[in-house]
């Protein structure tokens, strides 16, 4: 594996291939969400670089940036064990400047739900991702559906600025109970792991109820509500797949999405349907 | 010439061919200005593609967006006697949609001189610019240095957003009384033409006190002044090539700009020092 830390060393490697390149943009504290992510870029084409790179401008004031995890080390080994052909790893001078050329996701479909609560942070997550983007010059860049919202504005990204990248979709990885992988899992203390639970259960409940061919999305999530009583609900929320809300289940085009806050700790779920 | 006008044909010829491209964006109604810059590029590259494209965010409201000069059998005729090799002309439903992703100048670069007459006229340019760049994938774009505010801007959404893109400054082109060639002289009358070789001619007796050492700005700008004072100056202005104000001269880093009304038309003009 070839750990580069500058742009133009990459860009060099890149440059002079032929081959087809696959992305996985991360923050790092890999987990088996990452691990699927890079083992569909492995399949899919010919060399794979993962970023590590904790954004800044995607963290809101007031939220985690500081505590957020970093295990360099541990990645490292991940990697490579994951066989990534390069491992980039920028620093914050390289990736930003003073008064900068933004980014600003599209209004409507960024300040909803996510956008609602963390203004601006799509505008962050887009500035980062096309900055790699531009630099890694993949032919394909894998994100998981997890963070919908953020998959969804990444694909209008690409359609709206013309970008000759196709983004893979992938499915979210689950732990063993059914709690979503993510790398903020680990400020859970036991006990609110277990209320967590109640998360995924009360999209598996949503899922029973479309497959018994309830489609109305009100009473989903009264019943996805039921269960999530207990909890600090940001909001439940039935989509299309271009964010826009809707009364009845679309099979095939619809997003059914959940954020809590557990003490301080955001998580958000998702079933696709 | 092939004369291509949906981004998926142009794509497929771009992306076949490994020889190097050469870019001139522009919004037709093209003159010796514009001649300048293609030949630039037919010299500097295998294959020269010409868009135009009347970019509408780009125009503020109630500027000449719908009187904008419109010649494209003229200009297409020019870019075959120049040997252009592709001719883009996108039309406005391909290159925008609704509630898009947007890009926004760098705030204290872009609302000074011509960004505080004319408030967000470069995020439009910018926006068009980037869409641009990412179907065409030049390796070499050409930009003149009489629009010296937009090219500065151009070369730092390059730098700021890793584009891959070597940006080609090109000298002013003027017509043989000393005028800068731009599309919209043709709105002026016989007397305004007259009136406005007052613009070059201030710049001349900028260049001939540098020449002469004199290397004080508010000097320099009193001299231009009193060339200037039977017109409407929007702004006579000298900076370093970061668009900072500065005092004095820098040899090698310096651009003296005026910006003129004359009666309803806008007239830009400049020197690099």
């Amino acid at each position: 594996m070839n750990i580069i830390n500058t742009i133009q060393d990459l860009r060099n490697i890149i440059k002079n291939t032929k081959a087809t390149v696959g992305f996985v943009p991360t923050m790092g504290a890999l987990h088996d969400g990452h691990i699927s992510l890079i083992k569909k870029a492995k399949e899919e084409n010919d060399i794979v670089v993962v970023s590590i790179f904790v954004n800044p401008t995607q963290f809101l004031a007031g939220e985690d940036l500081d505590s957020y995890p970093v295990k360099m080390e541990v990645d490292k080994k991940i990697c490579e064990l994951c066989k990534v052909d390069i491992l980039f790893t920028p620093n914050i001078n390289m990736m930003y400047g003073n008064d900068e050329v933004l980014i600003k996701a599209p209004i409507l479909r960024s300040y909803t739900l996510e956008g609602q609560r963390r203004p601006e942070h799509f505008d962050g997550v887009l500035q980062i991702v096309l900055k790699l983007f531009n630099i890694v010059q993949p032919d394909n860049a894998y994100f998981g559906k997890k963070d919908a919202q953020q998959l969804s504005l990444i694909k209008q990204m690409v359609d709206d600025l013309f970008l000759d990248i196709n983004i893979v979709e992938c499915d979210i990885i689950r732990e063993s109970d059914g709690l979503a992988m993510s790398s903020r899992n680990i400020y859970l203390t036991k006990p609110q792991r277990e209320l967590s639970l109640n998360i995924s259960k009360s999209l598996r409940i949503a899922s029973n109820l479309v497959a018994k061919n309830c489609l109305d999305c009100d009473e989903i999530i009264t019943a996805m509500g039921k269960v999530l009583q207990q909890m600090d609900i940001e909001y439940i929320s039935i989509v299309n797949q271009k964010f826009e809300r809707i009364e009845k289940i679309e099979l095939k085009n619809t997003i059914i999405l959940i954020a809590v806050k557990v003490d301080n700790t955001r998580l958000i779920d998702n079933i696709w349907i």
